[in-house]
């Protein structure tokens, strides 16, 4: 059987891309964590990070020209956010539908600048191109130290699990664009909107938390919470049991009011750029309060084990968090159960 | 009247860009040179480079996708060849059409690994997806030095002008492609489409150039003669009077068999990746030494001037070189001119 990208999906494919990538050797950061290390000799290292935007599938109806180019670099920001790295410089290839107006370039572009300035970065060149598909693709330089970037990989047993925010608003505010039939009241429903168009990257808290050492395994949440918890899980080869599922106001009146489950809109969504790590226990005060220093809040959101596996302990029960986020090329029947579906 | 991206053509859109990217204090590499260089601190400088490739425009038939994979590598190598920055790493940003094979996926993947290795580097990482057309955005990652890349700006009057290597093989290598009326020799066809479908960055000249201090502008020829001269013409203040157009054998047998003439051929193609540049006078002998031990060449193909233009001084007439060569979104009118036109 021919196999196609369709019925690959999304990890299947960066498999085969990193099968048949040579491996550097003295690799600083491995293949598939938030950024990509470079060692460029005299103790200086770079660290550097791409990221796609395509439109068709990576847009929601309603976002302005501006809101998309700032997005396309702001979720960029948010993997340089969750290995503590400060952007500088942003590159920025872009491929253009022939039709796309004047006005709506400008818009773009002072959207592209306004994600990198927002973060102290500067715009420094790019790669303009035809398509027919809307498409940014990202790039974003820093500097780093070493020892400096904590992975993915080093998640310790009764590590504090904690998170720098609430989740469920990108996935109740798709909702709300999706199905206009459910009614919660506007003022949060405009909140909700506000989460999707204009994300912020948790970057004052990841500069903080790696320049003290407060973490154990970091990672951002831009595939969801679900998947971010597996995937530290996956590679600190711990278990972690969640016991408490942050959110907001919002999201719980649009689960009320809505068929879906507060639950599920909160660990299944997706394009949230909270930042999701493990923290030694006797650092847990220590993280607290410098993170509540920048501006920001820690919270706790349960433990890791020994044992391996992801769950959910809701008062008596103990319920099995599954591995799944949007993945690209699957719309077709697993992301029907994502709640942060992509728009065609 | 509302002006879409087809009417303003690509360089109209990437000055809408730079208009509005604000600009970062202390540029080291000013905005639409080949490469950016960022302070990464303690006398680290970054170079970085980005550059797209998208199948329906820049995709000959015949490429295989292997090939397709190490063009869009290999095309970014010979910005940073041009401004003698060694490639460390490659970033590679994918957006694949959901029909796209998983034995094409392979051979792409293959081809993106196998251009990086070719120039020393290595892919460590990027991202992947869904999009209507095949979507290459590669960036690079290398160390510079301060004082060591020679900008477009900087020829001086008197210089000599020089390239490294002949012209007129990827136009005339296309031009096959659409006209099969055309009949040149069997091993010379072969050769013209090699040059298109194999094209190599002139990597080991420019890190010889840029070591060693030999050149007073630079820069590549990815899309054309004409367009690098007047390039270098405008960014430099500074004429330049060509007396020679090297090519080969199989451009001219190429020229001869069809109605196109061979400076056209040789002048306003693109695709091609050999090293257009400035020389002091007393520099040459040193510069064309150091190119012919790293097994390349240096053609001296005349000189600049105090007075402006970019002219062709054939025998005893001057005819003026026009500043043209591919730009995306004007395939309508300008790019039928164009011999290296794209296909869609």
């Amino acid at each position: 059987m021919l196999l196609r990208a369709k019925d690959l999906g999304e990890w299947k494919i960066i498999d085969i891309f990193h099968k048949n990538f040579e491996e550097a050797p003295d690799l600083l950061v491995p293949f598939g964590d938030d950024v990509s290390v470079v060692d460029l000799g005299k103790d200086a290292l770079a660290a550097i990070k791409t990221d796609m935007l395509v439109a068709s599938t990576d847009v929601p109806p309603g976002m302005t020209d501006w809101q998309v180019g700032r997005k396309a670099v702001v979720g960029t920001i948010s993997d340089f956010a969750a290995k503590g790295v400060e952007p500088k410089a942003v590159l920025v290839s872009l491929g253009i539908p022939a039709e796309y107006s004047k006005i709506s370039l400008e818009a773009l572009a002072k959207g592209v600048n306004a994600g990198a300035r927002e973060y102290g970065a500067f715009v420094l060149g790019g790669d303009t191109n035809e398509s027919r598909d809307l498409v940014i693709a990202v790039m974003l330089l820093g500097a780093t130290r070493k020892g400096q970037i904590t992975l993915r990989s080093t998640a310790k047993p009764n590590d504090i699990v904690a998170v720098t925010g609430p989740f469920g608003k990108t996935a109740a505010g798709l909702q709300c664009l999706v199905d206009k039939t459910v009614r919660i009241r506007r003022k949060l429903e405009a909140e909700l909107l506000e989460a999707l168009y204009m994300p912020k990257a948790r970057l004052n808290e990841g500069l903080t938390l790696s320049k003290r050492g407060l973490t154990t395994s970091i990672i951002d949440s831009s595939d969801g919470l679900a998947w971010s918890l597996h995937e530290l899980s996956k590679s600190s080869r711990k278990g972690f049991i969640v016991d408490k599922l942050p959110t907001t106001e919002s999201v719980k009146e649009y689960a009320k009011m809505s068929n879906i489950k507060l639950e599920d809109l909160i660990l299944y969504g997706g394009e949230e750029y909270e930042l999701v790590m493990t923290v030694n226990q006797e650092k847990w005060e220590e993280a607290k309060e410098a993170i509540e220093q920048v501006g920001g809040k820690l919270i706790r959101i349960g433990r890791t084990t020994r044992e391996r596996g992801v769950r959910y302990k809701r008062g008596h029960d103990t319920i099995l968090i599954e591995s799944r986020g949007w993945e690209h090329f699957k719309s077709g029947d697993q992301n029907k159960e994502t709640l942060a579906r992509r728009f065609r």
